[in-house]
């Protein structure tokens, strides 16, 4: 109901800036995380003269993916709005899913003469040997009558396939067991419109199989996570919004494509992003900027190189305000902490920039300590859209 | 379930006083809000002994009005708790509605020679001119059977219609088709239960329009917002408690009644307050005090009478202290910043006087920001009737 109901007309101009797995705690041997660390005059500015929060992305305890944590950025619960792992893996390889089109994760794997799996990752085999594999079954696999097939490569033993055609659905059991010593398992349908298109993975897998079988240790595969396009509501029917992506990286474009977002072409530095912004300033309402380093360097585990994204990122505050956006919000998708080198579900620190309607609190730097004791609370993420649509004044009173 | 279930008898008595549109923002070219700026010692005391929070009237980002402002604080979550606008007009004229009276709100607009709507709210005409022209239909047009008409004013194009008699239902579309350049829709049944219902309106509106037809710029009448009385539990079925509503003005005394309290003869000025809780003090147990000047120093962004509106109320604490409250709250119905001359979304701070039971904090004045730490945290309004009775002795022990 809230705030889809109250959707009203504005010329405002909202900027979600995503800085990917910013959360943190402390260092080792230290009482400062990445944040606290960074020199950020620009975002310390901002937070002293707007308001912060505390926002956890799913819920409490839980550790979100890329998909959940940029939902419910995106406002979007991100319990009720799951994308299936095929989805998520078309999206990071940038592959132009349709709606109607079945996605499976692949993951070669490795059998012994029995058929039997012996390694669910055939031996972390190297992404050339995975193109190499790919190629072959583009040409030796025969696709069904009414068909497309694409075999597409992620990373290592990682690849995507996707069925095109009609009347194909993605209520399709995983054929990857979990566990070694035992065969694939067949497709199976889970309901029953599905079967046509088990016995047509059944088959594409069967003649794969034969391509790959004199091939070890990447003789075989395994497909899980079945699935086709989910069908969302998207920001502009529900927020009102015309939204535009800037990323660098297919992950992130294919998450925000999902909800309706349009696409600017990536970028390489950060320092190009106010360019791309500019771009589309008039065409579109909300912009989200996605930037990846401090992510990357937190699951590196690299205290610095997180610090120093941030400080980069920070340097490029001035030529974003310069766009003149109405909100400008800073915060992550998730907690990637240094010490963990990985996601965590610790909550992320939310710094919302409104000149003229957000409500100064306590706060007067950017930081996960302070942001505690912010105007906006400790919150579920799936709201920090409304505040933005609120403090844009893009939404409706309730009640006369 | 929580409070309602917990209930037990009490003699304690539980102040509620609302000061309509308290929330603020900083002023132009200031760091302080009203209430921030205000010279409040007495309030000031009350915080430093009590307990304060920041609290939400409906949801993150939502403005509220008053009716959904109100609900919240006497524990009726607006979400489902929705008020039609047409008892909403009912209130706002202190209109005796009854159970099974259909109210609309009614507009005078201008059509043109072909019936089609020029302006839908016909120019703004005078209030004097508004009851000129409700006279009139109040004697021309001839009820239908078995039904009484209500024509009342409000103010300029505003007014109320009610439907009085058996069988009728609010269950009806607007009549107003919220565009000009079309002709004023026909008065449609959503349910079949109304047909009758529709049928009549159909047959007052037309016979309405007759009557106004040689009168431009009020020519023409548009209804909105069928509604008749919700029928919901009131406080003493959910919370044991016998209330009364110490108001100035009409709306706030409705929607009390709409939650079952009993209402005071309207004060002139605040001063006049204490003498009328006084007077109720041993039939009741609880007691909401209305306040509406900072709300309308608020909407007309007047900083300086909205400060001077609060130190007025703060000169009335002493006097509703000398009450004996077991629990005194102070709070308002939503925000209404100077700088937005309207309400808006922000959050409302609560400060809770409860000498035998509050734990106090670290806050030591009331206003916006100190309260973002307080001790009732940051939490939905339609949760601060649970502390109230808490705070009053007035819940059992939940499990053994």
């Amino acid at each position: 109901m809230f705030p889809d109901r109250l959707i009203r007309k504005s010329d405002s101009k909202i900027l979600l800036c995503v800085l990917d797995g910013l959360g943190d705690l402390p260092g080792l041997d230290r009482s400062d995380t990445p944040l606290d660390a960074a020199h950020t005059p620009h975002l310390d500015a901002l937070a002293a003269a707007g308001t912060s929060g505390l926002f956890t992305p799913v819920a409490a305890g839980v550790t979100p993916g890329s998909g959940p944590g940029h939902l419910a950025l995106f406002g979007y619960d991100p319990a009720p709005y799951q994308v299936g792992r095929g989805v998520l893996s078309a999206l990071g390889v940038d592959f132009d899913l349709q709606p109607g089109d079945v996605a499976a994760r692949l993951n070669f794997c490795t059998l012994d003469a029995e058929g039997r799996i012996t390694d669910r990752r055939a031996g972390r085999i190297a992404t050339e040997v995975n193109r190499a594999r790919l190629a072959r079954l583009r040409t030796e696999v025969t696709a069904p009558d009414g068909v497309q097939l694409f075999w597409e490569t992620e990373s290592e033993h990682r690849g995507l396939l996707v069925l095109r055609g009609a009347d194909l659905y993605d209520d399709l059991e995983d054929t990857d067991p979990q566990i070694t010593g035992v065969p694939p398992l067949a497709a199976e349908a889970s309901t029953p419109r599905a079967h046509r298109t088990a016995t047509l993975v059944g088959e594409i897998i069967s003649s794969a199989m034969q391509v790959l079988s004199d091939t070890p240790p990447a003789n075989g595969l395994l497909l899980r996570g079945f699935a086709s396009l989910p069908d969302w509501p998207d920001v502009e029917s529900r927020y009102g919004l015309r939204a535009l992506a800037v990323t660098k990286y297919p992950m992130y474009r294919g998450v925000a494509k999902l909800v309706g977002m349009a696409t600017a072409a990536p970028y390489e530095t950060i320092e190009e992003a106010p360019a791309r912004l500019r771009t589309g300033w008039s065409d579109f309402d909300f912009f989200f900027l996605h930037f990846k380093d401090p992510d990357k360097a937190g699951e590196d585990g690299d205290f610095e190189r997180k610090q120093a994204a941030i400080e980069t990122f920070d340097r490029s505050v001035p030529d974003l305000l310069a766009l003149g956006p109405d909100v400008m919000v800073i915060t992550g998708d998730h907690s990637t902490p240094v010490v963990l080198a990985g996601h965590s579900w610790h909550p992320v620190p939310v710094l919302l920039h409104a000149p003229a309607t957000a409500r100064p609190d306590m706060v007067e730097t950017f930081g996960e300590r302070v942001a505690i004791g912010g105007g906006l609370g400790q919150r579920p993420m799936c709201e920090l859209m409304a505040q933005m649509l609120a403090h844009a004044g893009r939404l409706e009173k309730f009640g006369a």
